[in-house]
């Protein structure tokens, strides 16, 4: 071989090399150097290195991200209620009689004061007319176009890109040492599946949500199809995680993620199995870039999960790990620098 | 390079492309050439070749295979439900005033007859005793013990081993054509789960059953578990076939393969997708190998699903493609020559 060939080979080895060494340290560019970035690492070292006393073989690597919150944006309302709210004035069309009854009254009145005043059960009625009575297919169908086309009202962007920089390279980190990823969600499982593959890579067999069930019939042409039914399956908060990770996955995650009071069973669960298990709390402390909510900050409870002075003492003593997106985060959001 | 040292190379060059291409065409080698192995051939051919118009993308590549009869024997008692019966004896020891009370009286008088003639209101008494109440891991222990020790009483070989040897290289077959494998059946998820790893390569996460309840609390050391509660979540039989795969999967299948009128709704729904959809009905016409029973031996009804003149007339109508045991396959179990 022609010996400069060499020297110019060798030296694009020598370039690949280092692209690969730098991407092996920087596989969590958006994230700050600190405790938490430091945890993930030694974590997946740990886990993942042949011969490490915490290996753990590939086909048992589970870990689950809870989603409002902890891998986007869930504040000051979870965006599936707000697909829901925006969803009752073609409900009501479809059913007018609904028109003069509450709660959807109150949301037709668009009386933002009112609306976040309903109580519970008011919102549960809401969540069952819209996301119920249809078949799977029209469902589908309805929130693609509310996804496609709905803006929140900070950013003015869609919905789906109010997701976490630094969550996203966590997930695509995770994976890329043979982790598989789970969303394990409170918001509903058919709504999230709609966008997780595109949005985080996770595809819909691997998203555990908050499910009802659906029945089995024919329409006129005796082609089969699922219909939504309002009976809840699977109530996948608190508790219900654990229980919906048993239901759909079978193994017990070596990881979890989340950042609400509705998580803390997912993470002790977690945390009570064998070897390097890692468990993790995203603190909401970024007034200027996010919100700032939770212990510190002493904000009204909203609708949405908080970050408790409870938690954040349980998390304490239990040697979850607490993330800062205020300290641990260089980045929030791809769209910003 | 030494010409000789080449030579050598290209022969073993040649010796491994030629085992890749014995490999690519005999990747079901249990299989007798036939309309049913030409059938899945053609099927992974059409789905899976860059440019066919009916390919699909590898993430959509989903097949569901039922097992009681499609994977592994069930005539004529479906495995798990001997397991719930040789479980009574220590349930009862455990709680002694079952012992005077039906149908426990019945299962622990050792009376065949008697037991086979039970009807399903017991038998669902008998699986909720024996498969629920106990912690998840206390199930798990019980049930790798019988696993281990039990055999059955044809064969006296472990249950695990009556697997039929086509359907495993089928799987395989798939897997390696991209293909992400699902077991969907109406027995429990969690007893299925046990072995369906080792024995089918399938994760626990992709098995699909029947599922009951848990119930997330704390041992006396607030150690939290899991306890297997006997509320009915899932009855994955029949219609609740496609409302499982719903559930668990969020896809609709691209194949599936049944044995019985409990699998006809999988098929139905697979096969009303759009593009290449591939259904499969295993027949049990092998008395000798295996067992006979269904449309053309008109035995008598059992336990067991059965494959009745009905279904194979909708499988005609339907373009489901039915397996003989006796004639489409070469061998039935790996024990066998």
């Amino acid at each position: 071989m022609d010996p400069r060939r060499t020297v110019v080979l060798a030296a694009a080895a020598s370039v690949l090399l280092s692209t690969h060494a730098l991407a092996q340290t920087d596989s969590l560019p958006s994230w700050n150097d600190g405790a938490a970035k430091q945890a993930i690492v030694e974590f997946v070292r740990a886990t993942t290195t042949q011969g490490s006393p915490q290996f753990v073989p590939p086909e048992e690597r589970i870990a689950t991200f809870d989603q409002d919150g902890t891998l986007w944006v869930e504040h000051p309302i979870y965006t599936q209620v707000t697909y829901c709210l925006e969803r009752v004035p073609a409900v009501v069309k479809a059913k007018p009689e609904l028109a003069k009854i509450e709660p959807f009254k109150t949301v037709l009145s668009g009386d933002r004061e009112a609306i976040a005043k309903l109580p519970m059960q008011d919102l549960v009625k809401i969540l069952a007319a819209t996301l119920t009575g249809m078949s799977v297919d029209e469902f589908r169908a309805e929130a693609k176009k509310w996804l496609d086309s709905a803006r929140d009202a900070r950013w003015k962007r869609p919905y789906t890109e109010l997701t976490y920089l630094p969550m996203l390279e966590l997930l695509q980190y995770l994976r890329a040492n043979g982790y598989k990823t789970y969303i394990v969600t409170g918001g509903g499982q058919d709504f999230v599946r709609m966008y997780s593959n595109d949005v985080y890579g996770i595809p819909p067999e691997q998203v555990v949500g908050t499910a009802g069930g659906t029945k089995y019939g024919y329409d006129k042409s005796g082609k089969p199809f699922l219909t939504k039914e309002p009976k809840l399956l699977l109530n996948d908060n608190e508790a219900g995680k654990p229980e919906g990770i048993h239901l759909m996955i079978g193994r017990r995650p070596h990881a979890a993620f989340g950042n609400s009071t509705g998580d803390r069973q997912m993470l002790e669960y977690t945390k009570a199995g064998d070897g390097a298990r890692l468990a993790m709390l995203v603190l909401h402390d970024d007034a200027q870039r996010e919100y700032a909510y939770g212990p510190a900050q002493g904000l009204p409870n909203t609708r949405v999960g908080t970050f408790t002075p409870a938690l954040y003492d349980e998390a304490k003593k239990q040697g979850w790990l607490v993330i800062s997106m205020k300290g641990d985060w260089k980045r929030i959001f791809a769209f910003e620098p």
